[in-house]
């Protein structure tokens, strides 16, 4: 399977797109309810796609989750559980979203799950890929930044094991996260929708042309990989002291170099950015990461190189 | 009592600065907490000034309110009924409150109360005032623009008996609102902070000369004026069919003019404005108006006469 070879995929007939993983994000909820009452726009010859609403309960109390975070609810251990009334809602969830788009990790599995976010972070139209050996991914991810070129679709990889975490697309063979804002939570802004739902369009149309048997080039793609995730400077009761900085806030995949300023006291100190080297901060400021004491990611850039893919 | 007459007011000796009347409301909670610390940014000679965090509970949950909208409790109803541990917990707090800091209309009422609030919306510093023959907030309003100028400072008169509220504030004889954004809720933005931060110093600057036997000649403010709410266009059943208009989005304060584009369909339709003359939106597309059925507000501008004051 050597980057020259043409990598075999099956067929990707069975599509979702999960919308309400977070309640509060209403850009997925939206379409995705748009998409229940009138699928037209979402399907495509050769795919059956299913848009479905993964948190009913979250999304009609506006809030993120009931219980527990859904979109950390997916592993081993909650899918093999007894299920029962006891469990927390999103886990109960969980297991009912495993039956019917998994088992994950099975030959039964959906092919494709895009799973819609939006995020209070500057962060644009992001693609999250949740491992750098997944070529059909990475093929769709390359497909869509040349589609909608000269707008900008950064990836971002997250497949450390310290730091991926358990996402409802993890179910599927190919989990694509969608990541759009800024967005307020509990607000629908109509370029946030509208880029959504571009995204959406090119994403679908590659799995078309896929089925349809056209074969997919070698070719690279650049990504941001998750590298550290940076705590709010904090006191000795774990009280918030600073936030983050003017000159950081709202600048996501912008280069920060040891010695930038990265927080602001409430006093008005300076803390600047003390790690090795330059890396790309993200996820900058977004509200439902507060509770998960992270003020930012940051990355490091890498060029993935993709073989070359066609249907077998 | 005519304009050129001086309008003389008791000292405002009794200065209360309220937070987390909405608990995900972040700047106000936290330069409360900040102040409950250490309140000597907020001490001026002759006032005592009272940071108080009102929804402590909303706080902690970091939501809008547990059961009923704090800032919309404080009617003669909830404020008279007998009180009790089966009352929602936001009118308990209510009379709680005020006991605290009133009784509401009473000479035993507080002086001043500051309620500090973040919207979602693009309204940069606001200031709110529940009447226009306020003269007391009228030159403390003025003062406050006119200190941070260039910088804007609008001021937002909602004094219709058929559009107002019973706000937290409203407890005290001069009640202001002050309401900072854009800012999602759950997040604490540092030039947000910063804004209000500067115009509450401004704010008890003017408190403070006051009560020293300075004497505010006559002036004008310049006030946008609560005119209608407007509601997103819905469907039969009720369900949204239609965002605000990227036109519209973040154009608080800006004319909105017949034909001028309002929404756009999830089909991608405009819908214009069709009332009668130009008017200014405000609170564009709130996160927590969507539950009161509020996709803005129209204001028209008005200029509002202020009398010479000085104490009496």
């Amino acid at each position: 399977m050597s980057s020259n070879n043409v990598v075999g995929f099956d067929e990707a007939r069975r599509v979702a797109i999960f919308g309400g993983t977070h309640g509060n994000e209403m850009s997925g909820v939206t379409l995705v309810n748009l998409w229940l009452m009138n699928s037209g726009e979402i399907q495509r010859r050769g795919v059956e796609t299913k848009a479905f609403i993964t948190n009913p309960k979250a999304v009609e109390k506006c809030s993120r989750y009931v219980d527990t975070d859904l979109n950390r609810a997916f592993t081993t251990e909650n899918l093999s559980c007894p299920s029962g009334k006891d469990l927390p809602y999103e886990v109960q969830r969980a297991q009912e979203i495993n039956t019917m788009f998994g088992p994950k990790g099975s030959p039964e599995a959906y092919d494709v799950i895009f799973d819609l976010h939006n995020t209070t972070s500057n962060m644009g139209c992001t693609l999250i890929l949740e491992s750098s050996k997944d070529h059909f991914n990475l093929q769709l991810m390359n497909y869509v930044k040349k589609a909608i070129a000269p707008a900008s679709c950064p990836v971002l990889l997250n497949e450390d094991p310290c730091l991926k975490y358990a996402t409802v697309r993890s179910v599927a063979k190919h989990p694509v996260g969608l990541e759009v804002g800024p967005q307020p939570q509990g607000v629908l802004r109509s370029n946030i929708f509208e880029a959504m739902r571009i995204i959406l369009k090119h994403a679908l149309d590659f799995i078309e042309l896929f089925n349809e048997g056209v074969e997919f080039p070698p070719c690279t793609v650049d990504v941001f990989k998750v590298s550290e995730r940076m705590d709010y400077p904090r006191d000795d009761n774990g009280n918030i002291v600073a936030m983050v900085h003017p000159n950081l806030q709202d600048c996501d995949w912008e280069p920060l170099t040891p010695g930038d300023p990265m927080f602001q006291t409430f006093d008005g100190k300076t803390l600047p950015y003390e790690g090795v080297g330059s890396v790309y901060p993200t996820f900058i400021n977004e509200a439902a990461y507060y509770e998960k004491q992270q003020a930012f990611v940051t990355t490091r850039r890498e060029t993935l190189a993709a073989n070359a893919i066609r249907k077998v």
